[in-house]
């Protein structure tokens, strides 16, 4: 019988028993795994090598040079698991108009089968060093913060070149804690990634915008990708193996993966900025470029096609950004906040010393944010990016006058580290649509113009008097970016005389946006960072190292259990199952986005509707967590993280505890065997990650 | 494609587009159906045999002489279709320690099979007639409330026993808004009720008091009985027809039935007090009587068996008190009320006459609610009635002294008009289990004597200085009361010496108990209704009947829409299916209260999966429309009410907009059809229903 953790009641007959749950929080490092949390609560003491395990099958995605997820290796032929909405925006870019694999899904059942992705990188963790005293001691001690933040830079591009030099390895220079460490993490890169596997978008996202971010939820979100050396399956032989039963309710779990950012150690001063300003301007932007693609996909199914995957990003987008408002605006969770802020404060004043070090990081912050807002809107939209190809103009009259700098002195991408990325991205061939680019940067200097107004500088360089749409469509129609092969030539050649109108336009809006980038680096995350690394300090010295770094999209561990929860006044099951699947997309008469596609329908009795499809559990992740595997005690895979539901969203500013219902979503990695098997007869796929199954 | 009614945005970023839907409000007498709306938003005019038709075919169901729910005929031989939980005090006394009703459900598939019910009576509405002005022209100008009370008291006792005599039908005149209004209401009455058929609780009551007032939902809450009269089955030509489809999505309904009791023409004063003082302490009572019996049910698997009813009738009572509470504690649904309020005492204000007639109420009940606080406590747990048999022993000792009387100034439940229902109860052949008695009055003692303290009348009239346990162990061992010869014996030749300690025990409690009660009748009744009348009239007089009365457990027809909802970010379809019932029992492991019954698991195979289980439909519904009929424009049977949702429970005091989520739940006419047929091979009962399927 299961037994209620608590009672709702009134008035004089309140019976309340509160749940004594304890919190499995954090995104720990792998220099710093939680080995006291997972044995006094868990009595889970892995080796090293268990751990060195993990690490090593674990993987980072990175998307066209931005964005991205996380992923692992299931196979020692490089066979990758990963989400089918992490690989999504390789589907889009290998689709047309009459070949769509975001919609139809793919199956290569041989290697030549499987399609080479455009610009998708994969990096696996190889090495990490602790840097922190060479990067801190590049400041000379009185510097001022643009000066301490110069050398920091310095130093950093230094030591990533050094190790690049050394060993041809990806070498980023990470900073944990607001700057309380710096790591050097090394990297084996991975650019020839194919694609093996996706299931209809329809199976992989089932309820669509309506059920992210909701539990119970029925979707099959996964993809299969290999990763290839000199054209061949690269030889992985760190890969996780697959569980025979897959999780199982009440059963402790690890996962591994890159959360992308947290916000845990601002002060009330950044908190409340970010409530009363940061926030609903990031809304603002991301819905009307979402109202931009969705006007333009209304205009024909190939139009609807081209627009649809930054659509569901973007709302995907929103609606994490609703959940982590709403918890901003939720007075227990911001007091909590306070509390903290309090006693950290607290405990540095009864400390001389601390007092002497610390307590100014609070008023410096303080004073660093009388100045945003007043430069917030023009930051947030002085910029021609929402446009992919206004995004390459930017960096191509950028790249030449950065390259000119020593390496160190320059705007972070265009450091000699980065350089390779940024060409990745670059040169990708994936395709360009320059009917949804004209929209795009169409709706976007309309609303740039509506939210800074006609007088400002950014605006009066972009229109130059004239109106959006001609602008726009002057510069893509006339554009020859579209083309790699042009890209590369600019690059090369330089465009300072180029009479490319999209370069004429990037031209005339850089000195402006240069201007606001240069007080952001230079003020805002020179404040930010060194007062950040003051109050890091500050919480070091008070705490210890028992609290882990904020999320950077570095690799992280978590962990946590297999978990049922109370909602309302019932009770949410740890799992669902096909039978939910069939039950949900009935119920709505399989109106979209409840549809479901044709095989599932055709093939359906094949299925065991028993088996479990996705399941909740504790663990503290965030978006760029998508595709995290997750493995239990003998470290076997038993499911992949994809989302998390409503009350875990505000976790981007403080942990919200499971015992609030906040829990992270899984595919099950019974319903994936499953589904291969009896839905695309993907024999060989499953006899690679499950060999005799 | 679903369009979203809203989109969640925050700051800036706004974007609401609020839904416009009309609110299906109003608990409808026959004699005033709500045809300008039916006309206007459903285009829906039905005959007045359309009315007459379902009016003749529905039930009303009084179990044990209280409590109850609604039914309907749905064969012309008497067969009656109503919820398993509204049969279930039936089915608990038939059940022995080892044939459990409850547990196992039952099926007749012969009328010699068919069970007689021992206390259960069904009455059908066949005439109303307006006798508002003989029961008004009775009280005297310038009367006190006592005596205007009195006056109407008789009045009504005089109305109902010419009725009674002169056809021979259960005659009740009924009072309707407030006072505003008085009918006339005759019932054709049967008293031999046989149960036919329900299935096991398990399947009735799925998910049991989890997923009670939860959508989406999976129980068949479903039971047939049948009408006997002279031992043979009734014929019963007004009865409603099984619709071929059953409910369908977006479809207009209409339900009849009898809503037990709403609240919704308070004054402030009230419903502040039911927020702070009458709810918390109802609350109370209940909470310490299902912890009495939850502790008696442990004691072995029969006494769990003997206490599993009540209890789960005092879950369903406590959740839906629990629900009203958090609606009264809600700003905006208070709000909503105190403008109401303010916005007729604006229209009263506004007019000299009607500031003379009316505007004294609300002072009258302010100053009536300064003296209720001080006695409700006392009000509350001065009686015997939660022990079967204290009630017995109550009524017993309290007839000797009212029969004495002329009727119409006896107790009401003692007129000569209501004898045969309080005798039908008395003599009911129910079983007694005489442990569980006893403990459910000691636990009772015990809480009044908390609830009161030591000094109390009633407390030290009960106890004599003894304690709780040993009171009621001398007064359950000890008396005669279990047997119905007994009783009868007794109501024949008074109880004034008789020496069985139960009786003596309510002799003893009686005075004070009578104290509270003629404060009661005189005092808080005569001023409510008294002032009531005043405020309802006011009403008339401000909207004319364009409103409707609150709920009185008579007869009452509700509309709607099959309709599903928003909640949180995502969809609740409109109905749920045999799979979501499958999916919600493999989540849980079937852990109980998720479990199946054994045939479920067995015959899974057999059910057509897709078809519609439960549904979500707007209209007024509360307590008491339980089991009522859903019926589509033909008049046909598409589905039985059974419960409603958590945003619904606060409509006790104010309708819940249908916008707002608010949605009551029926089971669908195709999953009777179907797990008949198919799980519990009744193809007799199939047949009678829906000849030819």
């Amino acid at each position: 019988m299961i037994k209620r953790q608590a009672v709702i009641a009134i008035g004089a007959c309140a019976v309340l028993i509160v749940s004594t749950l304890q919190a499995d929080e954090g995104m720990w490092t792998f220099d710093n795994p939680p080995r006291q949390q997972w044995r006094e609560r868990y009595q889970f003491e892995p080796s090293n090598a268990w751990l060195d395990h993990l690490r090593l099958s674990s993987i980072r995605l990175i998307d066209g040079g931005s964005g991205g997820g996380s992923a692992s290796f299931v196979s020692p032929n490089g066979l990758i698991l990963t989400n089918q909405h992490v690989a999504a925006g390789q589907l889009q870019k290998l689709s047309t108009a009459t070949r769509d694999l975001v919609r139809d899904g793919y199956y290569a059942a041989t290697r030549d089968a499987e399609l080479k992705c455009p610009d998708l990188e994969a990096n696996v963790l190889v090495s990490f060093e602790d840097v922190t005293r060479r990067v801190q001691d590049a400041v000379e001690p009185g510097a001022s913060d643009a000066a301490a933040a110069a050398a920091r830079r310095s130093t950093i591009a230094t030591i990533e070149k050094e190790s690049f030099d050394k060993t041809g390895l990806r070498s980023d220079v990470v900073t944990l804690y607001s700057g309380g460490e710096y790591w050097l993490y090394r990297y084996k890169k991975y650019t020839d990634i194919r694609l093996v596997f996706a299931p209809e978008e329809q199976i992989a996202y089932f309820g669509g915008d309506y059920d992210n971010f909701v539990f119970p939820r029925h979707d099959l979100d996964i993809a299969f990708l290999r990763a290839y050396e000199n054209g061949r399956p690269a030889r992985t032989e760190r890969f996780l193996r697959w569980s025979e039963k897959g999780a199982t309710d009440g059963e402790f779990i690890v996962l591994s993966g890159l959360p992308g950012s947290t916000d845990r150690l601002l002060t009330m001063t950044q908190i409340t900025y970010q409530r009363d300003i940061g926030n609903p301007l990031q809304c603002r932007v991301w819905e009307s470029r979402r109202h931009t693609l969705a006007a333009y996909g209304q205009s024909n199914a190939e139009a609807a096609r081209q627009a649809a995957g930054t659509i569901r990003s973007l709302e995907n987008s929103l609606k994490r950004l609703v959940g982590q408002q709403q918890g901003l605006e939720n007075p227990r969770i911001l007091a909590r906040k306070a509390e903290e802020d309090k006693a950290l404060r607290a405990k540095v004043a009864a400390d001389a010393t601390w007092q002497q070090q610390y307590a100014s990081a609070w008023d410096r912050i303080d004073e660093l944010y009388r100045d945003v807002p007043a430069r917030a809107t023009r930051l947030a939209f002085s910029t021609l990016s929402p446009s992919r190809l206004g995004g390459y103009a930017t960096t191509l009259v950028r790249y030449e006058q950065e390259i000119k700098k020593a390496s160190d002195t320059r705007l972070e991408e265009f450091r000699d580290s980065r350089l390779d990325a940024l060409k990745f991205a670059l040169f990708s061939t994936a395709p360009v649509y320059p009917a949804m680019e004209e929209a795009i940067l169409t709706g976007w200097l309309e609303e740039a113009r509506r939210a800074l107004g006609p007088d400002d500088p950014f605006v009066k360089a972009a229109l130059h008097g004239r109106e959006p749409g001609q602008v726009a469509r002057e510069a893509i129609v006339g554009t020859g970016l579209a083309d790699v092969a042009t890209r590369k030539t600019m690059l090369e050649r330089g465009v300072a005389t180029s009479s490319d109108p999209l370069i004429v336009l990037a031209r005339r809006i850089d000195p402006i946006a240069r201007e606001l980038r240069d007080w952001q680096d230079s003020t805002l995350r020179s404040v930010e960072a060194s007062a950040g690394q003051q109050i890091a300090a500050a919480r070091f010295a008070a705490y210890g190292k028992s609290v882990y770094p904020d999320a950077t999209f570095t690799l992280r561990l978590g962990y946590g259990r297999v978990l049922g929860y109370e909602e309302d006044t019932t009770l949410v099951p740890w799992k669902t199952t096909f039978y939910g699947l069939f039950d949900r997309a009935e119920s709505f008469g399989e109106k979209p986005p409840f549809d479901l596609p044709a095989r599932w329908k055709a093939k359906r009795d094949r299925l065991a509707l028993a088996t479990p499809l996705n399941f909740a559990y504790t663990g503290d992740t965030i978006g760029g967590n998508s595709g995290s595997p997750i493995v239990n005690r003998a470290g076997e895979l038993i499911g992949l993280n994809f989302d998390s539901n409503q009350q875990k969203l505000p976790n981007r500013y403080v942990y919200i505890d499971e015992s609030e219902g906040s829990r992270a979503i899984a595919v099950h990695s019974a319903a994936i065997l499953e589904a291969l098997t009896k839905m695309y007869d993907a024999k060989e796929l499953v006899q690679e990650v499950a060999p005799g199954r």
